[in-house]
């Protein structure tokens, strides 16, 4: 008889960390029920990539949660603040980014924990980095590790002894070594999405935090970025 | 100079607990900034009970967050299950109770510190209680107090410093101590609704657990219960 698969619960963002992370569950055997928001983002392209990147990795389920981060205000990537955009990956200022949102790995990780216990999955996979991103309080490891605890206090399965696990298997990698990770396992990173401001094709803008990283990644990597950018001239 | 008042999140249920706890807010000098959560639940008519509590409160703001509770299935207040019934208080079985919805009060409180991290409010206000619903992990005193630490590790104001407070002003009340409070405090008593599986105008049915606790407490306190029920025959 055909042993069943461990389920794991996986954020998908739709860009390329989560598609890696979802790639490296799927490595380990668990089955992958994954999990997008939809939270009036201006890149509604990145549940469009969402979805590619679940077909691709054949996912036993895949849920969109709508949330309206925008009932609260305050960030760049949910109000009309403008992105901030340059050529120079230098140019990324270190501190906390503009493109913060409060709390929101917080509520990504509340909802993730309930489909966990839903359909009794103690694992639960997230794409967090805290090395590009360290600006981000709650990419950091104390926080993922603050969270577990929480986790078994907060529900039914960890008061009756579930030791909920979050995966964070990119949290101390660098960009290149995540697309190296993520072709590795045949993840077709060109359905990914990164982009904080894409243009009205849904191309990525090339200058943002995001793209710089991604660029940066590939070219560290020594590996052809597949992105297609709005302007050409941006490859350089 | 008029001293501006310090701001709280208060989460408002429509409920008896949480329209006591937001008045106890009121007392203390705080601006009320109100959150409701439209979550597929079957008692809709709790919705409306928020807003009049919240209009009866003169809150600042009131935000209501519409979550999908349903995509992940698994409770009897989301789900098709029959809720359970009694005439007998002494019925309510111990335990967690099959009402229970996983991870809900961590997914409350997750939106409830982006709404505080946006508006600079440091006080969350909670009305869960570990007397009459102990069966719950998230009503707790640990768990509240767990994710007071997480609140401090997961924002950019908790790293820059801020002390995230959750107030759980009932937390160690019977059902007989929160109505006396509330009717203390002038809350109209008669606007917040309790019951799990409303009839069809919306009237209290009279037979579930949040029923029973609810003319318990009311019998208990001396207070005659300004609930209508959908049988006049249960007010004995």
């Amino acid at each position: 008889m055909a042993k069943t698969a461990s389920k794991a619960v996986i954020l998908l963002s739709g860009g390329l960390d989560s598609a890696t992370t979802a790639a490296i569950a799927r490595e380990q055997g668990f089955a992958l029920h994954s999990l997008t928001f939809a939270y009036g983002q201006r890149h509604a392209v990145e549940l469009q990539a969402a979805v590619r990147v679940a077909e691709s990795l054949s996912v036993a389920q895949h849920v969109v949660q709508t949330i309206d981060l925008r009932a609260f205000g305050g960030s760049a990537l949910t109000d009309s603040i403008d992105v901030p955009k340059s050529a120079d990956p230098s140019a990324i200022r270190p501190g906390i980014p503009i493109t913060y949102v409060p709390a929101r790995n917080t509520i990504f990780l509340a909802f993730a924990l309930a489909f966990a216990e839903t359909i009794a999955s103690k694992d639960i996979f997230i794409g967090v980095n805290a090395v590009d991103y360290s600006g981000y309080p709650d990419c950091r490891e104390e926080y993922i590790a603050k969270f577990e605890e929480l986790a078994r206090l907060a529900t039914k399965a960890g008061v009756e002894g579930a030791q909920f696990k979050l995966h964070t298997p990119l949290i101390a990698c660098s960009k290149a070594e995540i697309i190296r990770e993520g072709v590795r396992l045949g993840v077709d990173l060109s359905l990914t999405h990164s982009c904080y401001d894409p243009g009205l094709e849904g191309l990525a803008c090339g200058f943002c935090d995001s793209c710089l990283l991604r660029k940066k990644g590939y070219a560290d990597a020594g590996i052809p970025d597949p992105t297609e950018y709005v302007r050409a001239a941006n490859d350089a």
